[in-house]
């Protein structure tokens, strides 16, 4: 019943263990997960990326691991920040993360997320030998709407944004302003599956090979929007 | 592999007429999905349920059509508009749509698409005798991210955000800000398998049962940021 592209699925991948600095995602993706077809992905949570990576902090104030994080200060209401990070990502907290982690802790997220989904893609496409595509998910809130998405800060092998532009509708109208955030909704999709409560930092997602590429790609880079093209940018924030 | 919930597939309906003012929506997902199981979601392009519900306008002004779609215009540069709909979404163009429809011709939301998605919802649960869910989706861009993703603006019988306020994670931690905006993720995942050109207005999302509730819910009125809680909100975003 489906035309290409016209199917996907996502599996958690269970039986993680638990992460510490230092640890090789790539081969505890390969341990737990089962076969790979080409073009599946894989989407790992940012969480398990900094652990590995050994961002996490232990007996500091949270406003100075959250200072250290910001490029820039986006909104502010009583202990919540919103900021830029290096990435260019705007999050509560510039994604400083105190859940999933043990009491004390804080962990910001990841120094470069498409260096480390690089790094995670070249490792299980080495043991497993096939084209794989991965994603790293950080949760983010969004003006105008309650609630959080997923979204993708770190990618490799999967193409972020699909351009539309040039090509024609059924109607023979042009698609001039359609750029699907892939990765953004892979990521989302994929959190469907992930619970908050942890445990889960790995999923599969299958059925988007067309999406998947031979080269790393231009990575979550290409999702940050350029500040000089921000069109909410303003002045002040206090209200 | 999979623990509950933890698998979750989506897959496109094929074989959709041109849909026309009137059209029963309910009957044509019925004529064409194959076997529905209890708890199955159903997203809608919101492109249908507007042409089905005679939203579509002919030979007039854009400007004016999104004017009309218009309660407050939000961000403004060039021919683009950032507009608050009456829905409280803010959108493009006010959601005014002018592709996948005839040349000249425009296409703003439905009126209460939440209405439309509990419509649709009890004709295809009269049809098959079994409880799913319905989200329309449509398509929004972000401030400082590249490119858009679906979101959901009419959802009937999908819990539209899942608040872990007060629950653990495995650190013990209070989860206190975490509110998953579930249905966002779903009509974003169901935008992975529903190309741009169209012809694909449909998708089947499986998997998701324990988001299905028995009554309608609140609807995706519930994700709309109440304006009084904007930390964005501001005086002047012409620059």
């Amino acid at each position: 019943v489906a035309h290409p592209g016209g199917h996907l699925s996502i599996t958690a991948l269970i039986g993680v263990p638990e992460v510490s600095p230092g640890d090789n995602l790539a081969g505890i993706v390969a341990g737990i997960a089962p076969r790979f077809e080409r073009g599946d992905i894989v989407v790992v949570s940012s969480k398990v990326v900094s652990k590995a990576e050994g961002r996490e902090v232990r007996d500091r104030d949270r406003a100075d691991v959250v200072a250290d994080e910001t490029v820039e200060v986006v909104a502010q209401r009583g202990e919540l920040t919103i900021a830029r990070t290096r990435h260019g990502l705007v999050l509560a907290a510039a994604g400083v993360d105190s859940s999933n982690v043990a009491s004390g802790s804080l962990l910001p997220l990841p120094l470069d997320p498409d260096e480390s989904a690089r790094r995670i893609r070249a490792g299980l496409q080495t043991t497993r030998d096939v084209t794989l595509g991965v994603v790293i998910s950080d949760t983010a809130g969004r003006p105008w709407r309650v609630g959080q998405t997923d979204i993708a800060i770190g990618v490799a092998g999967v193409t972020p944004v699909v351009d539309h532009s040039g090509t024609l509708d059924r109607h023979g109208n042009l698609l001039h302003v359609t750029a699907p955030a892939v990765a953004d909704e892979i990521a989302a999709a994929a959190e469907l599956v992930m619970p908050k409560a942890g445990g889960t930092p790995f999923a599969l997602v299958r059925g988007l090979g067309h999406l998947v590429t031979d080269d790393d790609g231009p990575g979550a880079v290409a999702i940050v929007r350029p500040v000089a093209e921000d069109l909410f940018r303003h002045g002040s924030f206090d209200e």
